[in-house]
């Protein structure tokens, strides 16, 4: 750890302990041992940045783990976004991965390689980021690693959650006869929406909560990449509606791609909507109620889970398989 | 996500099934949720690799997390190190982590930045050495991020542990009167030992176990840097004695630097041992009794706590002020 790191660090702790309540005070009586504020302890955070490790109440429930990891030149390219929306992915990308799983975002740790080239305030501004879109969902960092990078920016968070009394929706539980759900319109994300896009954590407690789900991930590799992945765990197959896919309206940067709207929908990724199976009783039921009503997002119905393995896709009367999306990175 | 990466996904799924017994062969009937094997379970991980998130037994204590990222260019040089080793550090050094707040290590998540110019197999042997490294300890991979990378290598693990009925040991418990102790030899851990050296998790717990050890932290920026840390944390001062410090051997390639060997232990870094402060009267029962002596590992007494904040170091009658030392990287 050098003086700048250090620099950086005691900056962490102060925004930390102003921002999130999340750093104690130093104790009057030096012998006392330091642990986390009392309004960070309502969080379950005993011990947080500072520390080797955080110390944290552990989950009632299950303990949900996921990490991502994002990359300069990859994932985000410094000259088309700010350090604060590259923060605001970092954490809403795992936030979304939680979401998947119908469970609840509670703590996280980031690592990040900071590389000379940072604008000034560049990595407080990514802290910024982080901090600011984990506590949109009453999530808390706690701990993380900062080191120079020699090469471009790399941020890695791991996001912990819990479970709800419903239990974890996974990837491998969809059945011949589900309906195939999402939230959202898909295609075009990279034009902007993946830097901006709204984990969809609330949306995922309801649906689960209000219509147990059976499967259920988020989009990242585009429809036609990530509908593979369900059927393939769950060991069945879908029949996608063409027809029922909802769309996201073309950007005019896209005027003129030469692509369908359609292969946008399927292929493009990064759309980090919900798709989910469900009782097709219950999809009805979620396609007159729209839970979401007040915040104008919709889910749609898009296909049926089919017992052959496969996935195909049906236009007007002819059902044809779908060629297997490939993820376009956002660069 | 794209071919190479699903491929790369398969194998470690494969690996992880056959090496660690952490995934669950497809089951028979593909309606049934697919969840971790039973001997997985074991470990109390129910999903593991394959889903948004992996699904972990809430530990019955408090919850430890920690993160380490490694970057090509600072940590490590592929030119001189295999990557497995890389892969074993990068687990290491969070194990060492876990080890320093006296907690046990149970489950881990690996987020990778691969780049073109991996040697072949790179990749695998990377992977190979983080759950070789993770197994020693009983922690087990449950999940992960792999892209590639533009630039240069990246690894972040985070590492999640328990305490134990004793308690997490903080940087910030120490007291005027305790006695300083470190294990093992400090010093030029930079010719190669920042590579093998093995992490201090079982030593920590029988410290605790036996001792009731009031502050630690693990020696990653050297001696002369860590230990303002954890007097700094705990609102005291320490006077380290300079004669007692166990200094490892100066190896062949640093045989006239032009730097004493004390100036090694104190600022070379990496050291990944001990540091601790606990009751005098432990101290002395400790330097007796040794409790690692099957492994050769000795605890040495090397300085203590005292009231009045600020670092010293004793040699002979002299007492001076230690310069705070600055961490020398890797590379």
């Amino acid at each position: 750890m050098n003086r700048g790191e250090l620099e950086y660090i005691r900056w962490i702790r102060q925004v930390l302990g102003d921002g999130n309540a999340l750093i104690g005070a130093k104790s009057a009586n030096p012998t006392t041992t330091r642990r986390a504020k009392p309004s960070n302890r309502r969080h379950g955070v005993l011990v947080d940045v500072g520390d080797d490790a955080a110390v944290l109440l552990s989950p009632a429930r299950e303990l949900v783990v996921t990490t991502d990891m994002l990359l300069e030149g990859v994932h985000f390219d410094l000259s088309a976004c700010s350090l604060k929306q590259i923060g605001r992915k970092a954490m809403n990308v795992n936030l979304s991965d939680i979401a998947a799983m119908a469970a609840i975002p509670r703590y996280a740790v980031v690592a990040a390689g900071l590389p000379p080239h940072l604008p000034p305030d560049g990595a407080e501004e990514l802290f910024l980021g982080l901090v600011e879109a984990a506590a949109e969902f009453d999530a808390v960092v706690v701990g993380g690693d900062t080191n120079q990078s020699k090469h471009g920016l790399a941020v890695s968070v791991t996001l912990l959650g819990e479970t709800t009394p419903m239990g974890p929706v996974l990837r491998s539980g969809a059945r011949p006869g589900d309906a195939l759900c999402v939230t959202g319109r898909l295609g075009f994300s990279l034009q902007g929406r993946h830097l901006t896009f709204r984990p969809r954590v609330r949306e995922a407690l309801v649906l689960h909560e209000r219509h147990g789900l059976h499967a259920m991930l988020d989009v990242s590799d585009g429809l036609g990449a990530d509908l593979f992945h369900l059927v393939e765990e769950s060991g069945c197959g879908a029949i996608l509606d063409a027809a029922s896919i909802p769309i996201a309206a073309r950007p005019p940067a896209s005027s003129d791609d030469g692509r369908t709207d359609l292969d946008h929908a399927l292929n493009d990724g990064e759309d980090f909507e919900l798709l989910f199976a469900v009782d097709p009783a219950e999809a009805s039921r979620l396609e007159l109620e729209q839970p979401f009503g007040a915040q104008g997002l919709r889910a749609s119905r898009i296909g049926d889970v089919v017992e052959e393995r496969g996935v195909w896709i049906r236009s007007g009367t002819s059902v044809a398989p779908l060629t297997r999306g490939g993820y376009q990175h956002a660069l």
